[in-house]
């Protein structure tokens, strides 16, 4: 027997007549090289109307990906919404990845169009000629003094939008399972992999942004996204806050502490979401300026540090608000908000709940399994496993079959690629990636672990362990180590430092001293490569 | 082109399944004759297992109508999982339906069980001979005293319970549009019909609950709904508590304005919910009672009076929240919450907004209309029309097609039979129900607006205004009016007292004194009654 409800599908159209027709008046506060753009959401409705329009006039096909090259702004969100409104694919191009990865995607996606901020430019057109299926590109002139270069393809935003009509009437998508916004994983291994949203996941996923444990976003809100808008949907916090009706504020392509901060007090925002490294930088500011008006910092991409955890408790009263996804989790899958249980605990004890990724949101399971065989462990945050997770916004496969499907488990699950604990009370500890892991006669030890007591050695800058393979207990510890300038450390020393901190079979077999970690693109510790550089290494006997 | 988002199906097992595996430890008190029962959610969740296989030995279809006749209990709550997660439909039946409209009810769903609380028992069993379908009636015992009929048919839900093994392993539901529940309109006029919830309404409505701002619940909330689980899904309370990992307090048989209170002091309630009806009943006891844990008192059914809502304001700092809804809308439609623009305004204007129906919710369309030509009308608070309802959460058509669709407009929106005016922010005003409309010479007098303009005369103790047809009019107003004990009042008076108070076209055409408004059986003024008793009336020319 079937229910009797309105076949009403979750779409983005939704969002987007809501946000017209509640929100008008509402602000949208966008920072320029020039200055502050102050709109509102009624006037950047009439030019999401328009720009459906001419999405039309360019001749794109009725599912075209439209790739998007910009920084957080108004015109960017204006992409956010006329895309997907009107059947076609928003592709979000990530302006850190490097340019062969770049060239890659956007022939991968075969965009047909790619918008581009001024700004950007520099980035994007010396690649431009390798883009095989891309007809147009559109620049957003956002003030940059770079030089627009002299080229048939390239159109001017405004022109465009102003030579126009706004399309009238509602926006329409009758398939809440088309694709409403594809963006490709950076990839610390291989190719990147294309994510595709559907419109379904999109709204649930932004209606999550709206509850209580979640980000709790609401009309009263004033909302600054920092995580940018070009990778994983910007934590659906764009879409959440036209859901919600909260003014938002977009800090455009001046990433500054000192610009971060100056937004924040000025437009006593209540919300604000960005990675670890953001917050590092706004830290020595806190102090000069009121931001009496946050109620919440998101904080996720990587772990959250508990101590700039609990400096920002101890300098404005409020700590992060950690938040754990990926990419293929579009991204929200658990957040660590508080808990009923933790009223009675001293504020050290939530200080550590707080550093842990949380509690799965409604909607998601989470589970942890053995990576071989893939037997479902216990959650009493010793057993550690392969973080899996299901939901209606989770990824079943990658864009044209990408990866073969290595990533999902058989039963449909995402294998996440991250080692976790999971306590009693449903909140996630990551401890790894499963790839980084050195198995050990066995056992596991976590690379993660031992390179945070690596670097607890006050003459380490930094540090990243490796597993390199051994005849009798599979995979033994690598240490490669950076000393901080002035200091020097000899292998001994080290080890002697360790001794007491962690068991003696997690002790490093080697040490090697090297220059630098290498980074991947988006800044995070490439293994890879590290691999790569010690392949064939032979460890001490 | 499609998204690659997993085929989750929106359907209750998640929610029994997270509720079972993060909120075990979180607390069911439910008061009882005998006093409170004070369970977990880990304990609820075995005997929702064991319920389910009971279930099955009962021999019930696969899709089987389950009826429930029970208050709001931890058993009830037992059932609102237990039915819908193993394929069933709960369906709850209104107590307070006349015993010629539960007969109807029960054979029109095809009930083959009913639950019953044993306090209930006299209400039902001298039914029971008239149920078609049924086949087995299973006693609730809340420790009430009333006999249990030595009947072949009659079971006890206890001993069925201890003899089922608990169900092991995952419930699952694939089709997310399956019917999960059905609840039919207490019906002014006609027979009950049956609105027939889905899998996906009842998740999406339930995650509803969990925004901002709508009811916010959380996990750190502690609940106590009044409002009846025996209809509208008690508001979504029940399975939005579940979903956010609340604690619940659930009121039983015993709902004197004592026993509430009582238990919102004793349980440190931050959430609750009921009828303007049951918020009058307490508000004398408010100065005797610790009521500070609360932040929200949901209040609807009918609307708020903002006196109501004031004096919660003034004693206890908590007004009321006004939702609005109705059975067809599952039934959270619109909230009247606090908005940003209402930051500047005066304690007095915002309670003005506070006594309106509020906003849609998110996922929710609400339009007014003409309701003869349908031309959609403007919102500047002024022009009134048919409010209709579109969304997931809302009836398409009423089961077996009751009713011929003429509830529904040709696009598929629900004509909700109520009458309003929206403002620029979006706010919906109930100003009547269409049919009490009295249509004069082109015009509309709402029959809301004029009864209490002669309610506030201090003799009159209630008052329904009805259309009268009229020849040259089409239609005027007839006042009935009860007059209070020991008071006098002539025509002539009331007619002097409301010209000052109305438009001079608004003034009734004659006053007719009777004895009392005749109700329906859930308390509203039935004027389908008074319009049979004036039928054929002769105005005074």
């Amino acid at each position: 027997m079937l229910g009797l409800m309105q076949d009403r599908p979750l779409a983005l159209p939704h969002v987007f007549h809501r946000a017209e027709q509640l929100f008008g008046h509402k602000r949208l506060i966008t920072a320029e090289a020039s200055g502050e753009r102050v709109t509102t959401v009624a006037e950047w409705a009439v030019r999401v109307r328009r720009l459906a329009t001419v999405l039309d006039s360019l001749g794109l096909s009725a599912d075209a990906r439209v790739g998007t090259f910009c920084w957080n702004t108004d015109r960017h969100l204006e992409l956010y919404l006329a895309a997907p409104c009107t059947g076609r694919v928003l592709h979000t191009l990530n302006i850190r990845l490097f340019p062969e990865q770049l060239v890659y995607i956007v022939n991968h996606a075969e965009d047909e169009v790619v918008f581009v901020d001024r700004s950007l430019l520099p980035l994007l057109w010396p690649l431009v000629d390798k883009f095989e299926t891309v007809r147009h590109i559109v620049v957003i002139d956002d003030g940059a003094e770079h030089e627009i270069p002299e080229d048939p393809r390239v159109r001017d935003y405004e022109e465009l939008l102003a030579a126009a009509e706004p399309f009238a009437g509602r926006f329409t998508v009758e398939e809440e399972n088309s694709a409403a916004a594809m963006c490709y994983t950076s990839g610390t291994t291989g190719n990147p992999k294309g994510v595709v949203y559907s419109h379904r996941s999109a709204v649930l996923h932004s209606l999550i942004t709206l509850t209580s444990d979640a980000f709790a976003l609401s009309e009263r809100d004033v909302v600054l996204p920092i995580v940018p808008m070009f990778h994983a949907n910007a934590w659906g916090i764009p879409y959440g806050a036209l859901l919600a009706g909260a003014d938002l504020v977009l800090p455009g392509p001046n990433m500054t502490p000192e610009a971060i901060v100056g937004q924040l007090e000025r437009h006593r925002v209540t919300v604000t979401g960005g990675v670890p490294t953001i917050w590092m930088g706004v830290r020595p500011l806190l102090a000069d300026h009121d931001l009496s008006s946050l109620r919440a910092i998101v904080c996720g991409g990587s772990a959250v540090p508990r101590s700039l955890s609990e400096a920002y408790r101890e300098a404005i009263g409020v700590p992060m608000l950690h938040a754990w996804g990926m990419t293929e989790t579009s991204p929200i899958a658990s957040v660590s908000s508080r808990r009923s249980h933790q009223e009675e605990w001293s504020e050290d004890e939530r200080a550590d709940a707080r550093a842990r990724q949380g509690q799965p949101v409604p909607f998601v399971d989470l589970r942890i399994a053995d990576p071989e065989s893939g037997e479902e462990l216990p959650w009493d945050d010793r057993a550690t496993g392969e973080l899996q997770a299901a939901g209606p916004w989770i990824a079943k496969e990658y864009y044209r079959g990408e990866g073969g499907g290595a990533q999902f488990t058989k039963d449909g699950w995402l294998r996440t690629g991250d080692v976790a604990a999971v306590d009693g009370w449903g909140f996630v500890r990551l401890v790894d990636r499963t790839k980084d892991l050195v198995k050990s006669g066995g056992e596991w030890i976590s690379s993660v672990d031992l390179e945070n007591e690596i670097m607890a050695h006050p003459a380490v800058a930094e540090a990243a362990v490796i597993a390199i393979p051994h005849e009798k207990w599979t995979e033994r510890p690598l240490a490669c180590v950076v000393v901080k300038p002035g200091r020097s450390l000899t292998a001994e020393e080290l080890i002697e430092f360790l001794t007491p901190r962690v068991a003696k079979w997690w002790l490093p077999d080697a040490v090697e001293f090297i220059d630098e970690v290498p980074k991947t693109s988006v800044g995070k510790f490439s293994k890879k490569t590290l691999r790569d550089k010690f392949a064939g290494y032979t460890l001490p006997s």
